[in-house]
């Protein structure tokens, strides 16, 4: 377990209300999804984040109990841990924020443990964008890889920070709106070269049940959703995504492009567990041999004999 | 030349606006996109149409050009030909229908000619159910495989002939949103094992530019779209999907699950060449070497190494 994975991010309690029910005060945040999602891998898991005391131990036990390091988890006595209300609509892509009250967020400055400043991976979860830089700079050493994930809010209101940030990170893992809002296209295509241009060499551009596209110099690989005949809750798909994505390559012999499509395959896998339930409910329950079965799915959704491709008579 | 493709299917002048152009009376009509998509393979292709006698004999020359057969378009004289008229939105999934002009569809009894009723593959394209009734009954012997098209507009008016229809097909060929009305199920999943019950052993479900699936008793494939910088005009995108299946399947070994896949791929790639540009422009160009090249493309798209898929430290 000498491969280290660093997440930052954060921890929350969310009201979740979808057409399929209504859940209140439960476990949430991109780093608790991250983390669940990535420690299915034999790989280090570190969080930084930040909690109230209201923060219930047996929430933190569900962390630990799967050997994640929350040493860089501070808990502020005498405040609220981050919370977030939303309803979404009959179509799940579209969600409406209710209620976010920072909390403990909002004075939030992240700070890494010694022992975790030279991590492998470096995986700045959904925040703001100066918190990701912040926890950006304490590493001792410049990670083997560094992951960002962000959303539409700190485009609209932060953007020359997240700009800075953007420019120093490796992969930038965002969903289409948020690829077209960053850049001003529609085309995903278009997008990733815009993108491209502000710092990320790998970008992977998530279209939510329509897959997720990688796109890397002149190469690209497309990975389908999981096939799923319900889903009750979108929250967390793309921190599971991302935490699934980096939790792979921790792990993997090499940082290619070919490691990083299986790496691919495992986030899409592990998203679709976590839509499955409420919260993390799903997520939890996942082990081997049900993610296993599910990656053998992944190979027969879209895998061809290529040698006959060019055998038709033209 | 012995592998014979019979199309039924409309020919039509449209006229389109999409928010990157107008065109007005150009030619049109599923059985052109579908001729024009699968006489790029080496397959004996014969159309059973209707048509007026304003159709431009230029624009039938440019089926024979390509050794289409079109001893089964009848011409009516004092009549015009079918005509369509519609408007794109912004997003190019929604479109608005400003006319049609039935004219000689009106009355339309298809007449199969007499060396057309032993086709080995029998591709019923999106018009009324009881013309492709009609056309269906006119065969010698039973095709090696019966494709059906169509849309939402029978599935609301005719469903009772078009369940009769859909009761003798092999492969339906829709898209979500009229698997969604033909079944009443919004996940594709639940969608396709209804239609199985209908009749059809493999269900073809398209998403526009996120691909098509096809299900076939517990087996499954997905194709991607062809990935596009930029999508002018998707009218005929459905019908040269379907034209590049069967054109594909019609010179193939065996009409396995595996050759459909290629055969998807295919039509995912032929399809993309038609929405580039207005109306049948850009299809009429496709050449061998064009399509080779986006075959290619489809290989890199979701090939990955699926013997190291497992090799993961879980």
């Amino acid at each position: 377990m000498i491969n280290k994975l660093l997440v930052v991010g954060t921890m929350a309690y969310d009201n979740i209300e979808t057409p399929f029910g209504k859940v209140e005060n439960i476990l949430g945040g991109a780093a608790t999804y991250i983390a669940f999602a990535s420690s299915n891998f034999k790989t280090n898991v570190g969080i930084v984040s930040v909690i109230g005391e209201d923060f219930k131990s047996e929430d933190l036990k569900l962390l630990t109990n799967r050997k994640v390091d929350i040493s860089g988890v501070e808990i502020i006595n005498g405040e609220k841990t981050f919370f977030w209300s939303g309803k979404y609509h009959d179509d799940l892509n579209i969600r409406d924020t209710l209620d976010t009250q920072l909390n403990v967020l909002e004075n939030f400055v992240p700070k890494v443990p010694n022992n975790w400043k030279k991590p492998k991976i470096l995986l700045l979860g959904n925040l703001h964008p100066s918190v990701q830089l912040s926890a950006l700079n304490q590493m001792n050493n410049r990670p083997e890889l560094i992951i960002l994930d962000t959303m539409n809010f700190w485009m609209d209101n932060f953007r020359s920070i997240l700009d800075e940030v953007i420019s120093k990170i490796d992969v930038i893992c965002i969903n289409d709106e948020e690829a077209s809002q960053l850049t001003q296209e529609n085309s995903i295509w278009k997008a990733a070269e815009k993108i491209k241009k502000l710092g990320p060499k790998y970008i992977i551009i998530k279209k939510g049940e329509n897959g997720a596209m990688l796109f890397h110099n002149e190469k690209y690989f497309f990975v389908p959703a999981f096939p799923l005949k319900e889903v009750q809750d979108p929250t967390g798909a793309g921190d599971s995504f991302a935490g699934g994505f980096a939790g792979y390559l921790t792990q993997a012999n090499d940082i290619s492009f070919e490691s990083m499509k299986l790496a691919l395959i495992y986030a899409s896998a592990l998203a679709s567990f976590t839509v499955e339930k409420f919260g993390t409910e799903n997520l939890q329950l996942v082990n081997e041999s049900k993610l296993k079965k599910r990656l053998k799915i992944f190979t027969k959704l879209t895998k061809f004999k290529t040698e006959l491709l060019n055998t038709a008579e033209l």
